[in-house]
C-alpha cells in the first residue's frame, strides 16, 4: 500500500482475532503501526479522524451474511474508501495450556461465532465439553491462559499470543466458510486497476416505483457487467425502502463500469462509490463482446466522427 | 385465525416483549394459549414439532434490517407457512418501581436494540444515566422490578406483567420505525386472498450467469408484479453464491403472481414458496392493465380456441 | 395435407410462375387442382369465399424483402390461417425458341423482379440485349413463344409450358436468394407439431408509449422463445402507428409459446394469430433450460399444490 | 439550408409530381435550381456525384409503409446523410381540361398509388369512370392535357403545369394519410439540433442469436430515447437475417442519444448513422427524468471526480 507513507492500521478487535489474522495478510503490515479497534465504528472513525491511515473491518461472511454495522457505516456514515479485501477462511484452532490432553477438555471458551461455526466439530469431538460464550475468541485464548477454561476456539493467531498449544487445527463445520474483510481509507484516488477488480458502491433507490431495481441491475447488464454482490438494507426512514450495497467486476477505471456508475448517478436518488480495488478471487465470467475499454474507445471516436466530421 | 381450532401459539420470548405484544393483536390471541420461546429456531421447531400451532417471529426492523436467523430458518429449514404478517411500530416505555421520578434515574436497562433505539432520547433525557444490558426487554423490566436498576426501557406490556409505572411513553429515536413480525404455522392452503395480499418466495439462482437475478426480476415485472422487498442471503455453501429472500404484492391465487411463480421454478435451481397472506399496509400501486385475473381468463379462452377451434 | 378432402389449391398467377413452383413441392398438389389467381387478394379472397381450399402466395424475399400486399391481407383482411411455408430458391431459366443460340439473343422479357435480380448476369452474358417488362415471368415467355421477343427469364417450369428450350440454367445474382411462401387455408385447428415449427402472428400495440415494442419482444425473451422475423407495416391510421408482424420458433401447442401469445394477448391492443406450422428450414437454436413443456408442465403442478395443498 | 451555398436540388421525379410539391415546401427552394430524377437511385446517384446538393425522396407512406428502394439505398449504397423531413398530406386534386365537368369525366387516369389511396372516391363520386394507369401522377395529367383521358388525379401542383382545371380538391380514402419524404446530402456536419430532432440509423445485428433486437431496444430504452419506426430489411445475404432502419426521437448531439449510437456501434456487427434532423411532427414524450443533457454533465464529472479526485 504504497500510498500511505507510515501506515497506521486499525482492525476490529482484540487483538489476536481474525480480523488482525486477515489484516497481517497484507503488504505494509509488517512495517506498519497495528492498533486494534472496539467496533466496527471505533475503526472506521480512527481512520475517519486521522488517527489510522487504514481499517480492516469485516463486510461479509459466507455463512452468516452481511456485517450489517459494517454496511450501515459505509452507507451513512462520513465516506471511507474500500482499497483492498481480503478473503479469509474461517478455520478455528482449539487451543489450550500446555500439556492439556483433548480427552481432558470439560469446559471450551469461543465467541458465539466460533461456537457457531464449530457447533458439530465440538459435538463430534468433545460430546461432553460444555460451551461458554466469550466477547471475542481472544477473550475465550486469554480467558483459558487465565486458566478459567479448559480450552478455547480461536484464530491460530491467538496460540502465540496467549502461549497456548494448538490440540487441533483447522476445526470449522462448513468447508470453505469465508469471511470477507475490506480495508479502509479516507476517500481517494482509487488503487490502480489490476484486471482483476471489483467496485463497490451503494444506490438509493429514486421512488418507490415497481421495477426500479430492475433498472438498476439493467444498467450493469446492458454493458456485460458481472454483478458479484446485491444486499439491501434498510434507508431507516421507513418500512419497505431499501438501498442496495452493489458489487461489479471491474474498476472504476474501465469504460463500462464507468459508464454504468454515471447512469446510477443519473437514475438514482443517490449513488455512493464505495471503492474499486483489487479482487481476492479469481472468479472471470467471459467478457461480453463489445465492452472492453478498446470497444468503448472505437465508439467513441466514431461518435464524435459523426458529431464533427473531417472536413 | 379460524382454520386453526383450538390454537397453541408461540412467539420469540421471553414474555412481555415486543413480539408478544405484536402477536396480542391478532384475532385469536385472546382466546388462545401462549408460550414463548426461547429463540426464533425453538419458536419454529415448536410448530414442525406439532407443539404449536402457530409462531410469531421477528423477519425485519425498519431500521436494523432483517432478522437473519429467521430468514435462514425460512429458507433452509423445515418448511413453514407465513399466514399473517404485524407491522408494529417501535415504541418504547421507560419503566421504573412506583414512586420512582424521571430526576432520579441513574440506571437504565434494556436489551441493546432498546439502547441502539432509544440512545437520542436517553441522551436528551436521561443524560447521566448509566445503561445496562439484559438479555431481552422484559429481562430489564424484570431486573427493575427486583431492584438492580432504576429504570427500564421495554414494551408497553412489559408495564402491567412487572408492575411497574410509566415514567415515559412512545420513546423512541427514529420516527416511523417499525418491525415486522410474521406468523408461521405448518404448510397448508394459504388464508383466502384479500384483494391487499403479499406473497413471500425464496429463490435459488441456477448458477452464477451474469443477469441471472435480473431474470428472476423480470419474470416479475413483465407481469406487472411489484418487488415489496429484495433480500440476499448466503447459500453458506461457498462465498458470493446467494438466494434471494423476495416479497411480492399479490396472493398465489391471482393468476400474474401464480404465473410467475411457476416461471421462477422453471427457471431457478430451486423455489421455496413462504406463504401468501394479508398485507398489513396498503401501499397498493395501481396496477398494471392487462395483468388482472380477468385479463388472463379471457387470454387462456382465447389460447385455447386457437388450439381447438370451435367447429 | 390430409385435412383437406378434395384438395383446390389456388396461387399467385399467371400459370408457370414461381409460385406454382413453389406450390408443386408441397404433397396432395398431385392429385389437386390447381387454379391461378390474378392476385394476392384475389387468390386470398377465393379461399375466403369457398372457391379454393388453400391459396399459395409469397410472403417475403430475401433480396426484395415483404410483399406487403400479402401482409396487410393477413393483418387486415377477413382471418386467414398459415398451414404451411416454402422457401424457393430463386433461380430463374433464360428461354427461348427452339434453335436460338444465346449469342443471338437482342431481347429479353421478365417481370422487373426478375431484371432485377438478374442484372449482373444480364450485363455479364447479353451486354447488348435490351430488356423488356413483362407483367409476369410466365408472361414473357408467352411473349417469347409468340416470337416478340428473342428470350425470357422465367421459372423452370415456364420450359415446357411454353414449349421453349433452356439456355441458361440457375440464372441470379445473388447467391442464397430466396423467396418464401406461405399456404393459406380457413382458419382451423393448427397442424400436428412437428418439433420444429414456426408461429406467425400479427400484434397491434396499446398504445404509442416508448417501449411497448421492448415489452413485446421480452414476452418472447423471457421464455426462450426465437423470433425469426420481425417487420413493421403502417396500421394505416396514422404515420407512426405500426403493427408487427412477427415470426417465431415453436408451436402454438408449446407450452411456452402458448403462454407468451397469451402475454401478447392480455398487453397489446389486438393479437392476430396466423398460424403455427411445419418450418421449411432448419436452424434451431438451442433451447433454454427451463422452457420446455415438461417444465411448464412440472410447474404448473408444483403451482397446483401450492394453490391447493393435498390433505 | 444555409449550408449549401448555390443550392441544387432533385427529386424523385417526373416535375410537378408529389416530391417536387413536398420539396417546394422547404426553405431555399425559392431560389435554387430544382431538377426532377427518374428515380430514387438516380436521384441520390445525382447527389453522390455532385451534380446536386441535396435530393428529396420518399421513405414510407402512412397507408402503404416504407419505400424499399429508399431503404436499400440508405442501407447498402454510397453513405449519404438525412438532413431535414417533410411530412406531407397525401391529398389529391382531380384535373381536367378547362370546360369539363364532373358529370362528363368517364375516363381518369393516375399512378396506381393514385388509384388505390383514392378507390373509394373514385367509386363514390365517378361510380362509372374507367381508371387508366400512368407511370407518375403528372404524366396522367399530361395525358389529359393531351386529351388521352377526361381527368387525371395529381397532386395540386399538376393544375397550374398542365394548365388544368381542378374538379375536386383533397381527395383521398384515408383521413390523415401521409408520406414521409427525406432531404438527402453528402455526409457533413449534422443540422443544429432544435430540441425537436429525430435521429436515423441502420444497424446490422452481429449474429443471429435469440434477442439480438431486444438488446438493440434496450440501449434506447435504458436512456429513455423514444423509437419512433422500427422496420426490418433482408440483408440480401440470406433469407431470415435482417438490418434494422431505426428512427428515434433527439438528436445525435444529445448526450443520451449520442451514448446509444455509441452502445450500438460497440455491440453490433455495424452501425450506419443516416442523420439528425429537425422533426416536422411534434409528439413529444415527457424526457425521463436522468437523461438529460445536463443530467450526462453532472454525472460525467461526478464520475471524473472519482477517478481523479481533487486533492
Amino acid at each position: 500500500m504504497p500510498r500511505v507513507a507510515a501506515t497506521r492500521f486499525t482492525y476490529l478487535g482484540p487483538e489476536a482475532t481474525f480480523a488482525e489474522q486477515a489484516l497481517r495478510t497484507l503488504p505494509g503490515t509488517r512495517t506498519g503501526v497495528l492498533t486494534p479497534s472496539a467496533s466496527v465504528p471505533d475503526a472506521l472513525d480512527s481512520v475517519r479522524g486521522g488517527a489510522s491511515d487504514a481499517a480492516l473491518v469485516p463486510l461479509e461472511n459466507s455463512v452468516e451474511g452481511s456485517v450489517s454495522v459494517t454496511l450501515d457505516e459505509l452507507a451513512n456514515g462520513e465516506p471511507l474508501a474500500i482499497i483492498r479485501e481480503v478473503l479469509l477462511p474461517v478455520s478455528f484452532v482449539l487451543l489450550a495450556r500446555p500439556g492439556t490432553r483433548l480427552a481432558h477438555v470439560g469446559t471450551v471458551a469461543s465467541h458465539p461465532h466460533g461456537e457457531a461455526q464449530c457447533r458439530g466439530w465440538l459435538r463430534g469431538n468433545l460430546p461432553n465439553a460444555s460451551v461458554h460464550s466469550a466477547l471475542s475468541t481472544s477473550e475465550g485464548a486469554a480467558a483459558v491462559a487465565r486458566g478459567e477454561y479448559d480450552a478455547a476456539l480461536a484464530a491460530p493467531l491467538a496460540a502465540s499470543r496467549h502461549h497456548l498449544d494448538v490440540l487441533a487445527e483447522d476445526v470449522h463445520d462448513t468447508d470453505g466458510a469465508i469471511t470477507r474483510f475490506v480495508l479502509l481509507t479516507r476517500p481517494g484516488r482509487p488503487p490502480e486497476r489490476t484486471g482483476n477488480d471489483r467496485t463497490s458502491v451503494v444506490v438509493f433507490i429514486a421512488d418507490n416505483h415497481t421495477g426500479a431495481l430492475l433498472e438498476v441491475l439493467t444498467e450493469f447488464a446492458v454493458r456485460g457487467i458481472d454483478l458479484t454482490r446485491i444486499e439491501s438494507r434498510p434507508t431507516k426512514q421507513q418500512l419497505g425502502r431499501y438501498c442496495f450495497y452493489l458489487d461489479c467486476a471491474g474498476h472504476v477505471a474501465d469504460a463500462r463500469v464507468g459508464e454504468a456508475l454515471a447512469a446510477l448517478r443519473r437514475i438514482c436518488a443517490d449513488v455512493r462509490f464505495l471503492g474499486s480495488y483489487p479482487r481476492a478471487d479469481d472468479d472471470l465470467p467471459a467478457q461480453r463482446p463489445g465492452t472492453s475499454d478498446d470497444d468503448f474507445a472505437g465508439a467513441a471516436d466514431w461518435l464524435a466522427g459523426l458529431r464533427n466530421p473531417p472536413r
